[in-house]
């Protein structure tokens, strides 16, 4: 029996060897990365930290107040992958608005969007989040449970749990390139 | 001025030669396809006759009553291109449900689904459908203007106006290999 390389954080477990990984992937006490988009930024650091990080680091990320916003991306034909990341804040929380437009498949673009909640995987089981896509009589719309910034949004994208659409969708909603996404988040 | 094709059907236009191909492709009095999916049927007639033709040649079809109704189908991990069309009677009128799986792009497989009115664009124009796939704490939904058959699914499906989900998503929703959609019909 070994403890876990999170021991000094706070991990109590007590765990074999070949238990010791596994467990490591998805530990509450493993740092958190920062949790924007792209593997630009490599910090990391407790929970409490993040919003002070993202404060000093990435100034540019707008915050709308309110459990009910507009998130604008613009420009959302400009080639090549792209992100766009806005703040949400209501229920005494921060959550983490996220647009990526990828070519997963080759000649094929595609947009994820989800929403992340700056908390652990425990806080955001208390929440749901709805993205809507509205236009020209046609709605398109998503609903789950936030992500935690602890999981990220690499492997939602890669499972497609996510709001995804391709180019022709995006087309039929925006309005002089620019894409509006109705975003409520609601307490379960 | 020249009469154009359907004008023995009703049509009163008389068009330039230039004008007269494209009107074509979109006149009210052109023949109503059949409107299975796929192109194995060949049989067109008048809107009047295409109920009599789907209840002759392609009695395989189920007929659901109501606004409010689920579409099951089931094993969508069968490989290959395959429809699945069952039929929604409300408003006194006959909707046709389609959920297509292709590989519209290679190695990478899609599902489409719409609903068509057995009427014209401009009865169609009356009424909205609502798709939803529900499960695990997850909602997509797709809402639109029903397609009359006059225009099929196939523009649909290569403009993706309609619900487009991957296989990922489809597996997200599916159980034990089946596919529930509720399908909701509204009057505008």
């Amino acid at each position: 029996m070994i403890r876990i390389l999170f021991a000094p954080a706070g991990c109590p477990l007590l765990l074999h060897h070949s238990e010791k990984l596994p467990h490591e992937e998805s530990c509450e006490w493993r740092p958190y990365p920062c949790p924007c988009p792209g593997a630009s930024c490599k910090w990391q650091g407790t929970l409490e930290a993040v919003m002070n990080h993202l404060a000093l680091a990435h100034k540019s990320i707008t915050t709308l107040q309110g459990e009910d916003i507009v998130f604008l991306a613009t420009d959302i034909e400009l080639p090549g992958a792209v992100d766009w990341v806005m703040m949400q804040s209501c229920y005494g929380q921060h959550f983490l608005l996220v647009l990526e437009k990828q070519e997963r498949i080759e000649g094929h673009q595609q947009f994820f969007a989800a929403v992340l909640l700056i908390g652990s995987r425990k806080q955001a089981e208390g929440f749901a989040y709805r993205l809507e896509l509205n236009g020209n009589r046609r709605r398109l719309s998503w609903e789950a449970v936030p992500r935690s910034i602890h999981d990220g949004i690499t492997s939602a994208i890669l499972n497609s749990d996510c709001l995804v659409f391709d180019a022709a969708v995006a087309h039929l909603f925006a309005e002089a390139g620019n894409l509006g996404i109705n975003v409520t988040i609601s307490m379960c």
